[in-house]
């Protein structure tokens, strides 16, 4: 055979030829670098709840559990699911027909993109909004058509979530007869934003009347601190039947690493994302899955979403202090666990040295660049989490993370308190 | 807000809109249905080695294992594979830009579909394949090309799974402009073939004379039986560059259900495919990553490649040993878990009352059902793994699975042995 020169090449596919380099592929590393106390990324630095764990090694040591599942998902998840969520949903969910557990909620979430949209399909998306819908909207043909959430209240001061409104005209107005999806994030990463029983009528209106899909990412739907209850669109009058409800294992119990989801809604709605997922993945792995069976059998009885909520809220109120000690508005999160701060006060000595790479990028990138390399603690700018057009809104913002440990919380603070000579 | 009629109609997408009835939903069930012995599925009954489920029952107690890891995969499993197939391919695998983690071998696979097909990209096969590779294909708007391997010994005798060849004349006359990617599978399931170098080097020369990329699905290369080594294409004069290979922790380590697979290849060809997966799944599963890290970290130490071929090679014997004496042809695998056996002389009762679905399908799957139905076997019925036009091919045999207990092939043996009245 005729030797053959090493420079092959094999063209990508369209589909993953524009993808731009991502804020974590640029923060995570830096934060390594400097040192930096990291509330970048969401994932926890404390370990799971002991039964969840424990149930997961008990889980182990059974085969079937270390063998396929069935493509919907273990009958044990399912089943705990059913019962868990019944009550939420106000009505008997069925477990064979009307749930589906995913390999995290970001494959659920590209599952039922694959298996709605065709080629130039349209999607409504809030800004901002979770960065992995674009590609996954993409990636499956779709165009991703973006409507701002925006911050309506006294920007100088302290805000509610609440407080961050999306005008519905200006959401119709992007509907178009190539529209097949609207998303939903509720509770909202990162505004922390519950949406409103009203907020989500108007919606829910909007999707009726132009027979849209709505995806209601529902993944901190167990982390929400205000006494106003998280609402489901899916129990509004006659939205069932539109709307596929999206949770995660990974926000529910602590175990991010574990890629646990599910998909919930009517026997037509699920089955084509099943048939997706079915080819995509095969199945989701066995032994975690049955843990987090497990988990759900037994949260209620140890008091566990009451006594996460309220850790999680210990660490917002430890966060908070620190940005009203700075002078530093915030929006307060009534769910998620993130917190979006207001850096507009912020100065960063004119004549600081940024790699040009940030210049090319809006001013919330150096912000939070500055910040992990000169004050040591790692935030994300959220204009990542926006469109071209409409990233000059967040420019003023930075994303905190405070799903972490009591000592992170407070060596950030410390780090966080030397900011103080820098804001005007 | 009005009420809306419960008959929402949302269209799925063209890409799911296609699938027929697979055939595990009619020959699991049924195999619960009628109590058979299970060979069907090729998954273990048996539980994975001690040593690798305890390093998932330790891993689940490190914080870090339970939270999202490295798109690419967790560190320490990217260096045990380096460490691992370096030799085996033999060249310094780089953990960082040539080996990626993927959610199974399928995942996998899909992710590389993702990231080189455009609509109306060829992908050739070779018949029989794995049934999720045409699913895979055609979400990703490619179009699969066939190609059938086939039996040139005597069929009324044992054929050596080499006998099994694919005519390389006619493989080329497969190949368009449009062609793309080439799929090759060793050892291969279900024929347990191992391709030779010789034949490698043929395909190998096909795809570098037009440009294809190989993907190169070696999920069952650590089960192969015959003194001749399991070669790899990547290998192979100048193919590395144009070659992904495919692992599977599933069959590596007899953990279908933990969702472990890796894609090896140089950077050039890894990048695109990480892309693409990384926006699928995100990351693959933290805790059972770094069990199969510590799994390969010991394998050699403790022999257990060696040992687990030797169980394998006991348990084909013992099944073989059942069709010799039912006096039913096998193709003798040389790798892989599963038998082909030629059911041409079971004669089923003419007057046998099958489910109208199955009229549908080639008599193996008449044949199959009868076995289960009536013997208490489940077998497969492989002309599901060809295109319609090559289903023929297949419509005289049955593939049994013997990754099983001794205890379930003695049971499987038995009953089997029942079927000598019905053979001619
Ligand atoms: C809004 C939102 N949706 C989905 C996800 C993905 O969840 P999972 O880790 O279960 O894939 C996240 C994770 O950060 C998220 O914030
Ligand atoms: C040829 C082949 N490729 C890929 C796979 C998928 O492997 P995994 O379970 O790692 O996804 C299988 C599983 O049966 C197979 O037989």
């Amino acid at each position: 055979m005729a030797s053959i020169a090493p420079s092959v090449h094999i063209q990508r596919a369209e589909r993953v030829a524009h993808f731009e380099q991502d804020v974590w592929s640029i923060f995570t590393p830096l934060a390594i670098e400097c040192q930096a106390v990291n509330l970048g990324q969401g994932f926890m630095n404390f370990p799971p709840p002991d039964f969840v764990v424990e149930a997961a090694r008990e889980a182990l040591l059974r085969n079937d559990c270390n063998q396929y599942s069935h493509p919907k998902g273990r009958p044990r998840l399912r089943n705990a699911l059913a019962k868990s969520y019944s009550p939420l949903f106000g009505r008997t969910l069925n477990p064979e027909t009307e749930i589906v557990v995913s390999a995290g909620a970001n494959e659920g979430i590209f599952a039922i993109f694959a298996a709605y949209l065709d080629e130039g399909s349209e999607v409504i998306l809030m800004e901002p909004f979770f960065d992995q819908y674009i590609s996954n909207i993409t990636m499956n043909g779709g165009v991703p058509v973006y409507c701002p959430i925006r911050p309506k209240g006294d920007a100088t001061k302290n805000m509610a979530a609440s407080e961050w409104k999306i005008d519905i005209k200006e959401l119709e107005s992007k509907i178009t007869p190539r529209s097949k999806i609207i998303v939903l994030n509720t509770p909202h990463n990162p505004i922390g934003k519950v949406f409103s029983r009203e907020e989500l009528e108007e919606i829910g209106a909007l999707a009726a009347k132009h027979n849209l899909l709505i995806i209601s990412d529902e993944v901190y739907d167990r982390l929400y601190f205000n006494p106003q209850n998280h609402e489901r669109i899916a129990t509004l009058n006659g939205l069932w039947e539109r709307t596929i409800t999206v949770g995660s294992g990974g926000k529910t119990f602590g175990t991010t690493g574990w890629r646990i989801g599910w998909l919930i809604g009517p026997e037509a709605l699920i089955e084509p994302a099943l048939a997706a997922q079915t080819r995509i993945i095969f199945c989701v792995n066995s032994p975690l899955q049955e843990a987090i069976a497990i988990g759900f059998e037994q949260a209620e009885e140890r008091g566990f979403f009451g006594s996460q909520v309220a850790a999680y809220e210990h660490k917002r109120e430890k966060l908070l202090a620190v940005f009203r000690e700075l002078g530093l508005p915030c929006t307060i999160p009534e769910g998620s666990y993130f917190i979006l701060v207001n850096t507009e006060k912020i100065q960063v000595p004119s004549d600081y040295k940024f790699p040009d790479l940030l210049w090319q990028r809006p001013k919330d990138f150096r912000t939070c660049y500055w910040m992990a390399k000169e004050i040591g603690v790692c935030a994300i700018p959220p204009s990542e989490f926006y469109s071209k057009e409409n990233q000059a809104l967040a420019e003023n913002f930075a994303r905190f993370a405070f799903c972490k440990t009591e000592e992170t919380l407070d060596a950030a603070a410390e780090r966080l308190l030397k900011m103080k000579p820098f804001i005007k």
